[in-house]
């Protein structure tokens, strides 16, 4: 009895039905999407994208972390990425607590002192995201002219909002 | 003319169909996945999940980054994630190279020197996994009997492979 039981079993039934139909490794649509984990967002659904058309990073909060550079340097220069899309979303808990609230809120619930730690929550997802879409506009390992945008997406709507056009 | 109107035209078309059944931010399923931007991973559905039910983590090469820690702790802590499952893939291109020749083929593919970057790029699949996994083990700020199990995924034929069990 494992904990994963369920999902590896899910799999089963999925490499059952599985087809290869080749595909490389690099973005069909030259897309990379920057944004969160959050379990409502379907990134490729949400831009009427399909497996293969896009490389997809996902990390707390669409935050433009030095993992989501590196990321973007290999997917770039590597990978077939000609476009980078940053997308943060409406009712994200990163935009509605501090990082004081959260080591206030983890000491209280599960006795662990994670002060030591930059959860990197935000207060003004506006002036977040367009930091972080200038973050990599700037990021002097990435070509000067790489199309970035910001957005946010709302959850409640589907609606996918410009923040910060190319 | 924006570099991205296809997918904003096609986010419209979503928007309109979009029906919103008041999903919260915390994960149905309490799954958290760590896997690769690669566009032919389709993380839902190689696990039998629909949207709401995981958090999805993706970057370069599914690497155990701090990025990857800071997420998982705001994920258990706050987002109702019990589980965590790290899928690496096969033909995965942080596996087939190394640093020096990824600093090699962007200096002559683009004339930018990215010596000053680490990719982490992997010489071995299987011991990264272990590695990466024990590093979300040894995190001493998620839970002590959090389980935590790394698996390949086949590109070619869609199958999950165990490679360290919770």
């Amino acid at each position: 009895m494992s904990s994963f039981d369920d999902v590896r079993s899910a799999n089963s039934a999925y490499a059952q039905r599985f087809t290869d139909i080749g595909r490389p490794g690099r973005a069909a649509r030259g897309l990379a999407v920057v944004t969160c984990m959050d379990s409502r967002i379907s990134p490729l659904n949400m831009l009427g994208l399909e497996d293969g058309d896009a490389k997809i990073l996902r990390n707390a909060g669409a935050r433009v972390t030095d993992d989501v550079l590196r990321t973007l340097v290999l997917a770039v220069h590597l990978l077939g990425v000609t476009r980078v899309m940053v997308v943060a979303h409406t009712d994200c808990r990163m935009a509605s607590v501090t990082d004081a609230e959260v080591h206030r809120s983890i000491a209280n619930g599960a006795g662990i002192d994670t002060r030591s730690l930059d959860f990197q929550t935000l207060s003004d997802q506006r002036e977040t995201l367009l930091a972080d879409v200038q973050r990599i506009r700037s990021w002097p390992y990435l070509p000067v002219d790489l199309p970035v945008a910001g957005f946010v997406y709302d959850v409640r709507t589907g609606r996918l909002g410009v923040v910060v056009t190319d």
